[in-house]
């Protein structure tokens, strides 16, 4: 597999990007998390997800424990280069609360 | 209008929330913002999106200069509280280079 070019990328001063998950499919956005360089590297040439935790302070493949994991179809960077879209094909949920996006609630009370 | 409960919403120890645009109709996440408290009070109250900007450290409300405002259908929060999604109907691109979306580059190559 060729080595991707991440240049385009701007880790913060923490070493991290923000992670929008989004579904491949419906559009859904299912999560954000955190990538550093290494998780980012490891989600392009695995084609699944993983992140930096930020309170574990280690890496982690979404969906390794859970069975739910999220298949990469694609990873899209922003303008500034600080931000990305993962699309994916998830397995199951993204949330650990059992719910199939971690975006569940609505401040506005409108929904 | 009802004041919103804003309590489930998380802040960074910068004051800051990263706010996921998406657009309400197409699904498509069009940016990544910042909110303090201040400017996610304003996207509430008036219904459209208010940001801190972390660079010029002042609230943008977005659209204001170029027209290309975003009103609000809907704003979530995620399961942790520590991130926003906020459904809009925008006037205009959301990118500042005329793009629809400021996410419209692959680093995967393969779209």
């Amino acid at each position: 597999m060729a080595t991707t070019d991440l240049s385009a990328v701007q880790f913060d001063d923490r070493g991290l990007v923000p992670a929008i998950v989004q579904d491949a499919t419906s559009g859904e956005v299912l999560m954000l998390a955190w990538m550093n360089e290494e998780s980012l590297g490891l989600t392009l040439e695995r084609k699944l997800t993983w992140f930096w935790s930020r309170s574990r302070k280690e890496l982690w493949n979404k969906g390794a424990t859970s069975g739910n994991l999220q298949h990469v179809a694609d990873v899209l960077y922003d303008c500034d280069g600080d931000a990305l879209v993962v699309k994916v094909h998830a397995d199951g949920p993204a949330c650990h609360t059992g719910e199939r996006t971690c975006f569940y609630r609505s401040l506005g009370g409108e929904v």
